[in-house]
């Protein structure tokens, strides 16, 4: 994995197969409703067996999709028992949008025979286009029927759009007390999705017993380490959200620190297979800052390098380009000596104290010519550190969505 | 004119060439020094007959060029005689980069007969490699022999980089008394810069009179309205600067109102030329909102709208992709009721209260396939407006960012 990535001390978790349902009492399931033309699956269905503690977390656009609302209201209690999932339809800016959205989470909870405020919905897709809601709610009862407890990978392809693969990720957690619980999810997003969104889910599953307070803070410190330090354009979606679901099958766990690993252990590897599978990308890039004043500084600095057009680009063109570092770091609004920063690209130092070194440009650039390139970037002047992973800006990227018309 | 760019009366003022000696008192001049590999001219020098009230503007990138640092200690007590510019190398992030700033200021002010605390400098080009000062300091008495009242286009040339063509443009001023003054500029910018800079550069000349905190006022709420409203690729370099020099060769104007307007009208014709020549771009786009809270709530709203990748991306597509611009207003960070929203692309309104309207693609389409591009916004909330320029982000761009390495 990549240095500052994920939990610096993973030791007690064991990934493991499964998905969002590797965890015990949860199921789920995914099938063709019809709203994708391509006849791909395109609606996912994810229940506990019992009611579970659960946290929400949606986008800060102003411009939010009605599923994002009524998620947010109905994890609001603390208590949730299934998430509906279309894919294909953003179900946002069209003049039904609300009560199409309402028409789907009233059949769902029909079909499942359990209380409508009980279930969370996510939508992605296009934008400001009317859904045929009829046929999501037609879907339902058969989806339901066919819910399994090794679904995991069938809803994590029915929530896909123009992702080029399912995202996935489960760990089991060994306590301290020989007791096992298990954290599972799937995610999508790949930038921009026909032809108007960015968006980004994540489901997570787990049969630890926890509080909804816990819940929401275990969810909220791994969101804030993951999916909240990747990007792949700069911009946010309107549909943006991430659950965690415990349903507590497996009781308590005595270790929650060890839990919490467990969660951001998930969210990193999630978060890390979106930014691979980012529009038009060739690469991964790392962007670390180490020697910020604190970690709130070290996270400003890094998202600024880490979305400045011309990094990407030349980390699209495998270029140590250091003086865009530099000139990136400039712009982060935080105090900065550029006379103590130094610039590593693929482990060779290519700026100190804020002038060029001499290094092997060739052996860099070939470096840098990997799947994942490490930026490192010591600031000099305290402890604060965080890492920010994007993508490369490839031609591919530009075309893709400047030919891409509604 | 594009609408809502510039100032919105106009009277008064009549277009003249000349450039940065378009105004009376003024003589510049051009030169090759021999920085660039290419030949090109690449010193230039503009020096008033007399002190005049000079106002200096510098990137507020943390990392700024000691060119930027010196303009802004001399400019501080409002005085300015000559600015000397060379273009080639940006003269920052060297170990010698203040040394050799200031030998060139020496060797400018020693060739001048004049204080050094009267130059100003800029430097442009590439980042982090060291510059042969030695050519410059050597280049700079022939280049202040050869001044001549006609030098602007001169200047304006030496002062490129990869810009394709100079950016120049001056306007005479007809007082109510009769009295005519003359504002004049040039300015330089193309997105980046071999290899590593975005650097804008405006240089303005007036022969009307005006006192130092005159100038600095005049040439802040131009700058705001104009250069500060432009954006090619998000990056600030750490080398912008704009100084406007006033030497009173014409008398005082009566009318300050329409002076600032005339300053206005320079930059706005300026910044509009840096966009129209941003790197792989092929059309402008103008994005105009209105109905915002306040002009600082327009700003941030066409901003957001002008610098996403998404959008940037739709108009390089000629995409009339309003669910793309609702997104970006949602993440400007200000207020926003998505159902009062109107959006029109190339004067067709796509959106209307948030929601699609019926309208022809195709036509739309082709009125967006042109080398400026209006987007207007109506966020139906209050009386702020502001328009922000852009260009559209090209697979060129890209490519041309991506490959160029050092």
């Amino acid at each position: 994995m990549i240095a500052g990535w994920g939990p610096d001390d993973t030791s007690g978790l064991r990934e493991v197969a499964g998905g969002v349902t590797a965890a015990s009492g949860f199921r789920a399931g995914g099938t063709v409703s019809g709203v994708k033309a391509s006849g791909r699956p395109d609606l996912a269905l994810l229940v506990s067996d019992v009611d579970a503690s659960a946290a929400a977390m949606i986008t800060t656009n102003r411009v939010q999709a009605p599923s994002c609302v009524l998620t947010r209201q109905h994890a609001a209690d603390g208590r949730a028992r299934a998430v509906v999932v279309n894919s294909g339809n953003a179900n946002v800016c069209t003049p039904d949008a609300a009560a199409d959205n309402d028409a789907i989470v009233d059949a769902t909870a029909r079909a499942l025979g359990i209380e409508r405020t009980n279930v969370l919905a996510m939508s992605t897709g296009v934008i400001g286009v009317p859904l045929p809601v009829d046929l999501i709610v037609a879907a339902l009862p058969g989806l339901v029927e066919g819910l399994v407890a090794d679904g995991g990978p069938d809803a994590a392809r029915a929530i896909l759009t123009t992702d080029t693969t399912d995202k996935q990720c489960a760990v089991e957690v060994m306590g301290p007390d020989g007791a096992r619980h298990t954290v599972g999810g799937m995610a999508k997003g790949v930038g921009m999705i026909e032809p108007s969104m960015a968006t980004m889910l994540a489901i997570l599953t787990t049969d630890a017993e926890l509080n909804p307070t816990e819940v929401d803070d275990v969810l909220r410190r791994a969101v804030d380490q993951t999916f909240n330090r990747i990007s792949v354009d700069g911009d946010r979606s309107t549909s943006d959200t991430a659950v965690l679901l415990a349903n507590g099958a497996a009781g308590r766990p005595a270790d929650l620190d060890l839990f919490a690993r467990a969660v951001h252990h998930v969210c990193s590897r999630l978060a890390h297979a979106i930014v691979r599978d980012g529009e038009g990308a060739s690469r991964v890039a790392a962007v670390g800052v180490r020697g910020a004043m604190d970690d709130a500084d070290a996270e400003r600095l890094a998202r600024t390098v880490a979305t400045s057009l011309l990094v990407r680009a030349a980390v699209h063109g495998a270029d140590p380009n250091w003086g865009r570092i530099l000139m990136a770091l400039g712009n982060a609004g935080v105090d900065l000596d550029p006379d103590r920063v130094r610039v590593a690209c693929a482990g060779t130092v290519v700026c100190d104290a804020g002038v060029a070194v001499a290094f092997d440009r060739a052996a860099v650039a070939c470096a840098m010519a990997s799947d994942e390139v490490q930026i490192t970037i010591d600031v000099g002047t305290g402890p604060g550190a965080a890492t920010v992973l994007t993508c490369d800006l490839t031609p591919e990227y530009v075309r893709f969505n400047a030919e891409y018309t509604t």
